[in-house]
This record gives structure tokens, C-alpha cells and sequence, in this order.
């Protein structure tokens, strides 16, 4: 971590070029962010301090490479950053845990703007409530944001929900229709204008929202698992019933207007929530009372940990895989 | 973080290359690291959940990406995965905290070795006391390791040591000898077989070692300011002299006896520590209570925040900086 803050003794002309940039960045994280309290340290030394409420701290890491997770011929610098931090979020948000603090580590190549990138990354952690306390600067071949946020359980009691907590006869929702992402990408490429009837869709690409207040909404509520739909409907919910040892069987999707079923399957990247749940009405009425959404009923786990069902026939967990020999 | 680890459902055939990959990593994890405690939750869900004994948290971030800080045509994918979290790892030692959790997001390019990368990532780890809890896996054009670590405070009440902790007077330390990394780069550069005189200059480019206890005894001694030379002697000299408003005055450079000056003045990657303080005897005893090399006198700081004197002239803040617009 090499964010040097402007120091009383800064003055002379020996400032690099990864110097400048991370003084630039410094100066624009200490305006959004403010000072940090006494006996804390933010970004400007070796390491950041911070000082954790609960014990039970939650953690989660996230990389998106330019060309890989995003097309930076559709999709700007800034939407890289935003994106990124989103995933990270959204894997605190689906322990039913609440995000607190950011760390950043971005690569640029030559004709990467350093700055767009930086600016997605700090004002997606400005919507989710993290404070971006450090991170680092590296040249590459290719843009790159890798995210490390950390989070509290809060003064819940509760521990964290995992993917492994679903048992036969429970039931499973998701916050909200999927396949946005993927229609957006697919607008994108047809060269659609964010404008109309794509924009939503376009914007779900560009700027994904995690599912913060709905995660902590369902740990409340007493579900039994929890998991964020990042790589594609059937592929997350085969690898929910895998950690369960869980059948699934889907009794409907919810799909966004703009999407195709196939994209609502597979597309991944809603970052909507897959609950498991065996208190469907607390479930319902803890949404309500958070003034949240309801959520969406989806299917069942079942016995047999083989079965996979969608409209009575056996699915297969289809989704993003990266090629990795 | 999508590190799944194998449910009790595990058997179907729809494994993708990813998920295999995290499945195989995952099943290392365990075994190097163990289960973790009740309470607590690694690898193999959506984010990680570990319990601080300390409510100060350290925490730092690092990429090593591959040609830019590590040549994978002189060094392997593990001395990469191994270098990335020694610079980590050193960040956390450089604010006299002691590691205690990683976090390794990792990209690999079609013709990397992901095995040796992650081994190297565990190697170090494992020797530094860190329990990999999470990561994420992408493939990219170029092998990068994005290591993030937590550390602790311990038990010690004294604040984490920075780098702008310097005041005028105080004298400047130096763990050790500097310039072998560096020298270990020429040898292999130059084709030389890692025996012989040269063995231990490559061990130490390939193999940099962080300064855990010797950064813990500096603040248990009340030392004012800490630091790592991971750029360069005179880069973060000048460094922490702009950030504690402070003149830097060098008295003598311990050089590596296979390094050249200039090696040791701007080489980098080293990792030994700055140590600032106003209490040299109660420094000297700390390491040798601890059992650690004693600590070598490099300098004093002194009242005019422009001073910078080597051999009685001014130095510029030279060392690696990464070419960044």
C-alpha cells in the first residue's frame, strides 16, 4: 500500500510519475472520505489502521480484468472500477453482512485512465457505505481493479448466512428479476444508445447495484443460506445445492422485461440474492417492515442432492466459468 | 471470493474449468491450513469470516503482476506468488503489526502455471504465520497476485508505527544490508546458476523475506517511525522524510557484499526496515532480547524538511517508480 498523502515536508522535485498519481488519488480519497478518527490511519502510510466494532469481521476479494469481466471498447474505465466494487459488495452482502471498509489495487496500461478508474472505484464504495482506506498502483498490460472489502455482522447475533445452509424442504427466493446485465451487454453491442426502453438494462450493466440492505434484511429474518447470483442462475444455484448437499427444483424464474429467459439462466452479473429460507413469512414481512422489495419466489431444495429441475427436466449449472486449465 | 470448497453434494458432471480450479486450490488450502475454528469461515463461500482478537486491524494490499515485478523468464510463478506476499506482508511488519490473514486474488494468462503461483502464495504465507482465508481466481493476458493482508496490534498498546513519525534529532536504523535483491537480479540476468557466491543474492530476489519480528521489536522499543524499502533506500528515505517534514541525513549504508552501491542506494525490493528513533539503547536491547541482528546505524533526521545529504551531498529520491500518467 503506497498512498502518500501530502506531508508538511513535501516540497522538492523528486516526485515520480506513481508518486504524483498516488498523491492525486490521496487528495481526492481524503475529500470524499474526510480525515480518519483518532487512532485510525487511512491511506498515506505502509498499511491503513482501523478499528473494528465487532469481532466478527467479514472478508471478501474481487478482481475484474479489462477484457475479461469488461469491455472497455463498450464500457468506460469508471464502469470497470464501479463494477468491481460491486461484485466485492455484493459477496459481503451475500453472508448478510454490511460493508465497512475498501481497499483497492489497481493496474493501468499505458491508455488506461487512471483517474475514470479510480473514480468508479471510490463512488461505488461511496454508495455501499465503504471507506476506502488503501490500496495500490500498478502498471500492467491490461486495466485491472482488485477489491478487498471488509464487513461487520453488526449487532446482530446471528452468524453469517452461507451457501451451505439450505436443507431439504426449504424454500428459495431471489431479490428481483434477473437477466438485466446480460440484455444490457447484448444492447450495448448492437451499439443501442443508453436511452428508451434499453437504458435500464444498459445502466444494470454499467453500474450493477449490490444487495446490501436485502442481505442483512434476510439474516434478520432467520434464513438458513444466502449467495449472490454472479456467474448465472443455474450455475450459482447448482453450487448452492452442491455446498448444501440439496436438490433444487425451480418452479419460475422472474425476468426482466428486457432480458431473454436464457439470459435470466445464465447471464449472471444481477447480483440479485438467492435466499434459502425455512420462514418464508418472516422472510416477506422483514422486507416489508425494511421498506425493501419483496422477494421473488423461485423454487425448492429438495432430498436428493443430484436433482436439478427447471420446468421438469434436469438443468445444468450453466453460467461464466473462466477458461483456467 | 468463489473458492468452493467440496459439499457433501459434490458429484455431478458439471464442473467447469473455474470451479475446478477453486475446488483443487481449496482442497491445498485445507490441508496446509486446517479446518477453521467454530465461529469462524474460510475459503469456499461467497466471503470469509474470521474473529480479531484486537479491535485495531492492520491491513495492506500488494500486486505483483508478471514482467513488471517479475520476470517469468528468469523467476517462476511461485518466487511471483512468494514476492507478492513478502511486499504485503512487509507493509503490515512496516507498521510494527504482526499478519495474520491473506487474501490472494489471482490472474492467470492461458500459458501460466496456476499450481506453482498458488504455492508460492501459500509458501510465504505459511512462513509469515498468515491463514489464507480468501480469493478470487480470473484469467488475464499476464499472471498477476493481488495479496491483501489483516494484521494485529497484539497486545501491545502503542499505536502502529508510520512513516511520518520522524522528528528532527532522532537517529535512523536499518535492519540489514541492503542491495541484495537487486544483485540477485543482475546474477540471474546474467545467467548465473543459483550456487556459489551468487546462491544467496538470487534467494534473496527470488525469495524476499518481510521483517515481522524485527518491526514488532521496533515498537515495542518506542520507536517513532517505521517503515519498508521496497522502491529504494533513497526513494522512501526521501519518502518518509517528506511525510514526517523532516531533513534526512545518511551517515553510512550497510551494502550487501554482493551489491554494488548503487544496488544498495536504489535497488529495492529488500524489504528491510527504516526504524526512526529517539531511543537507540532501548532499540539495540529490544533486538537483542528478541535474538534478532542488531539493527545498523544509517543516519539522523534533521530540522530542515528539504535537507537530503549522502556523503555530505544533496541525493535525489531515486529508486523504482512505476511509469503512470
Amino acid at each position: 500500500m503506497r498512498t502518500p498523502k501530502p506531508g508538511p515536508g513535501y516540497n522538492g522535485p523528486t516526485r515520480g510519475a506513481e508518486d504524483a498519481a498516488l498523491e492525486r488519488i490521496g487528495v481526492s480519497l481524503a475529500a470524499q472520505f474526510g480525515p480518519a478518527p483518532p487512532g485510525e490511519l487511512w491511506f498515506g502510510d505502509d498499511a491503513a489502521v482501523i478499528r473494528i466494532a465487532d469481532p466478527r469481521l467479514v472478508v471478501a476479494t474481487d478482481i475484474a480484468v479489462a477484457g475479461v469481466h469488461a469491455d472497455l471498447a463498450l464500457l468506460t474505465e469508471e464502469d470497470l472500477g464501479w463494477r468491481a466494487v460491486a461484485a466485492t459488495v455484493s459477496d459481503i452482502a451475500a453472508m448478510g453482512a454490511r460493508p465497512t471498509h475498501l481497499l483497492s489495487s489497481l493496474c493501468v496500461a499505458p491508455d488506461t485512465d487512471l483517474d475514470g478508474l479510480c473514480a468508479g472505484v471510490a463512488a461505488a464504495a461511496g454508495v455501499w457505505g465503504c471507506i476506502v482506506v488503501g490500496g495500490d498502483l500498478s502498471r500492467s498490460a491490461v486495466a485491472m481493479a482488485s477489491i478487498t472489502v471488509l464487513g461487520t455482522l453488526e449487532d446482530n447475533p446471528a452468524e453469517a448466512l452461507t451457501r451451505s445452509g439450505s436443507r431439504a424442504g426449504e424454500r428459495i427466493f431471489v431479490t428481483g428479476p434477473l437477466g438485466s446485465s446480460a440484455a444490457g451487454l447484448r444492447y450495448l453491442r448492437a451499439g443501442e444508445l443508453a436511452e428508451g426502453p434499453s437504458a435500464a438494462a444498459i445502466e444494470a450493466h454499467r453500474r450493477p447495484r449490490a444487495r446490501v440492505e436485502e442481505g442483512l434484511a434476510a439474516r434478520r429474518a432467520g434464513a438458513s443460506a444466502l449467495m449472490d447470483i454472479s456467474d448465472g442462475l443455474l450455475l450459482d444455484l447448482d453450487r448452492m445445492g452442491r455446498s448444501s448437499g440439496v436438490g433444487i427444483v425451480i418452479e419460475s424464474v422472474p425476468v426482466d422485461p428486457e432480458a431473454t429467459v436464457e439470459e435470466a439462466l445464465s447471464g449472471g452479473e444481477d447480483f440479485e440474492l438467492l435466499i434459502v429460507t425455512a420462514h418464508p413469512e418472516a422472510l416477506l414481512t422483514a422486507f416489508k417492515s425494511a421498506g425493501l422489495r419483496p422477494p421473488v419466489p423461485l423454487g425448492l431444495c429438495t432430498n436428493d442432492p443430484l436433482e436439478r429441475l427447471l420446468d421438469g427436466a434436469r438443468f445444468e449449472g450453466r453460467g461464466y466459468q473462466h477458461e483456467i486449465g
